[in-house]
């Protein structure tokens, strides 16, 4: 099925907030730190997907290009809330595999405002029974949690254990928003936002861009495996209206049927990866999608952040990098900046964070609305 | 290089003004209709592409897949300016291409407001020298328009016979939003907007939809040949640095670059095509596209709406839908209905207007910022 596909450069900047730079400004900066990745120059790049939410019918895309150096390529803008940069990228390597292009790049770049995420971007003016339209983001996955506890007993401290592990990962990792330990009593204590979900449990809204460039096996071949990276599986799903989850559509049934599709297309099981970066938009999010994706069974999410087994050094490390929790959740860059974590691990270049012997690694986003994507990616050589 | 693409089913609404529809209703209607037309189910489609502009971050895909079938499907959401849902349609065709689905959905629509075509949209925020960061649309296309006429001496005349040719097709077109004759002494004696285009030169502002269902090779046999339409080019550009023009990068230089690379793609010249619809969103821009597409030499675009070989019956009829001018042009939704008419009578069913025996036509769009999109088709049996 088409050609095979690789990542041979891909960067982030550090996320932060950055009120007097421009949007385009922010873009291209990944844009040239995953060019240098790759040891390639603006000319060799043949097209480029632009994801970016909130100014999604601005040509963000071209305005990067005009910073950065205008060739002529095909230039596409795509939008899909948070799944917004994944799937920028997941056009990108369509476009590789379709043979059309040897060199594309993807880039992810978005500028939030201060605060706690609402309900604007992706689920604006959506209409749905149930819970998106009418509720803000922090009431939509307090209640999930919520839900998973009403099932299987789950506990506010357990839930509260996500963000402890999460902040302590972001201490290992240069590039994310926050480096500080948040103890279990500090998360637990801190301003309650939607219960079971703290202040500290919240992703935090920052400004950030991520960029990859995406290469056919041939011209991976010339530029050299060494650091390249393989991608295994690239799978995006909205809501299937058969056997769905009716609590949480977008979050549940989106997540298990594109994990079950990039397994397939992977042709791997959960038990093979070797680390995950996932959409921890709230810490109540991060325990439903151990269940989603198949690295515990259904009820046993709890459990495994009792011990420890998505931790660094753990059974299946999780959001090594900090996750949306603590290295931050530019909704755009996102999906991006979760191939760029788990690729450095695949490349051996985490450093104090690096997940040893990492040879496949899974990222995972969803966006209300509805859209799930999945990557599955592998050490090349 | 990749997979062959066909269009089996293709479709737009009648154009006109829908205050009481929602967005993704009247994205709906066409899409149905698209399915319809190629015989095929919602069930069928393995991904969709969906271009809107004015809403581009608001999951405009998805809202449509939950009026007429949530299937779980992967759906992208893009946005290019004027060049939207070529844009759409285009990713889509990378998809069938890459060999990853059989069966896929493209679905373009807009809703606008009333009025002229002002300076929101693809262009807002935009800054680069010269002119589409600072002026309105009727100002950028009036200041091209002269610069034509300062070059080669096209006239007021010739500008405005565009607009009567348009107007002149759109009478048999049922699905444009007007069916009017405007005779020359009307166009030229309109309200003047911004010379020398008047009212009656410039683009409608209209509600809008148009969907296609595109298909590998293996799916088309299947479904039968006999309507289907091969897609023969698909090329996307945006502004080139090198040898563009000053005054229009936009238009000019980047429909040059997007029209070389489609005749290399399909391996045929100008002479080649049977009728071509192209981006006349002002009369003025209909003259500079001649001579931009090839159709005729540099300086003879004045010489050749005079001699009437852009009209029905002509040596290559352009627009023979109505164009932008008379069948209306609502952003996210012309890129498609654009490919609707040119497949409409390769498939021999454009009725009064049938270009006969059409086996090659053409279709342009360009949005500021910078993005042109050319498509090239064929009848495939």
């Amino acid at each position: 099925m088409g050609e095979d596909v690789y990542v041979v450069g891909i960067d982030m900047i550090k996320f932060g907030r950055f009120p007097n730079k421009s949007l385009a400004e922010l873009g291209s900066e990944a844009a040239l730190l995953a060019l240098d990745d790759a040891g390639l120059r603006i000319q060799d790049i043949e097209a480029m997907w632009c994801g970016n939410l909130m100014q999604a019918n601005n040509m963000v895309g071209q305005q990067i290009l005009q910073l950065i150096g205008q060739t002529g390529i095909p230039v596409v803008n795509c939008a899909n809330a948070c799944a917004t940069g994944a799937t920028a990228f997941r056009d990108a390597w369509l476009s590789i595999k379709a043979g059309v292009y040897d060199v594309v790049l993807a880039v992810g770049v978005e500028q939030m405002g201060k605060g706690l995420l609402g309900g604007a971007g992706g689920g604006r003016g959506i209409s749905k029974e149930g819970l998106t339209g009418s509720m803000t983001m922090p009431a939509v996955f307090a209640e999930a949690g919520m839900e998973h506890a009403r099932k299987y007993g789950t506990t506010f401290e357990q839930f509260a254990k996500v963000s402890v592990k999460n902040h302590h990962h972001s201490t290992l990792n240069p590039k994310a928003m926050y480096q500080i330990e948040t103890p279990l009593d500090q998360v637990m204590n801190a301003e309650m936002i939607s219960y079971p979900n703290t202040k500290l449990m919240c992703s935090v809204n920052v400004d950030g861009s991520a960029a990859a460039v995406l290469v056919s096996a041939k011209k991976a071949k010339q530029l050299g495996m060494k650091r390249a990276v393989k991608v295994r599986a690239s799978i995006l799903t909205s809501d299937p209206w058969q056997e769905r989850d009716l609590v949480m559509p977008d979050v549940n049934s989106c997540t298990r049927l594109a994990a079950k599709k990039a397994y397939e297309m992977a042709g791997v099981g959960a038990s093979d990866i070797d680390l995950v970066e996932l959409h921890d938009c709230f810490a109540t999010a991060e325990i439903l999608h151990y269940e989603n994706l198949g690295l515990c069974k259904d009820g046993e999410a709890g459990r495994m952040i009792d011990a420890g087994e998505s931790a660094l050094g753990g059974r299946i490390p999780v959001n090594v990098s900090g996750g949306l929790l603590s290295k931050g959740h530019p909704l755009g860059a996102t999906g991006i900046a979760n191939i760029y974590e788990v690729s450095t691990h695949l490349r051996g270049e985490a450093g104090k964070r690096q997940v040893e012997g990492a040879k496949l690694g899974m990222t995972h986003v969803i966006g209300l609305g509805s859209a799930c994507a999945i990557h599955i990616l592998e050490k090349a050589a």
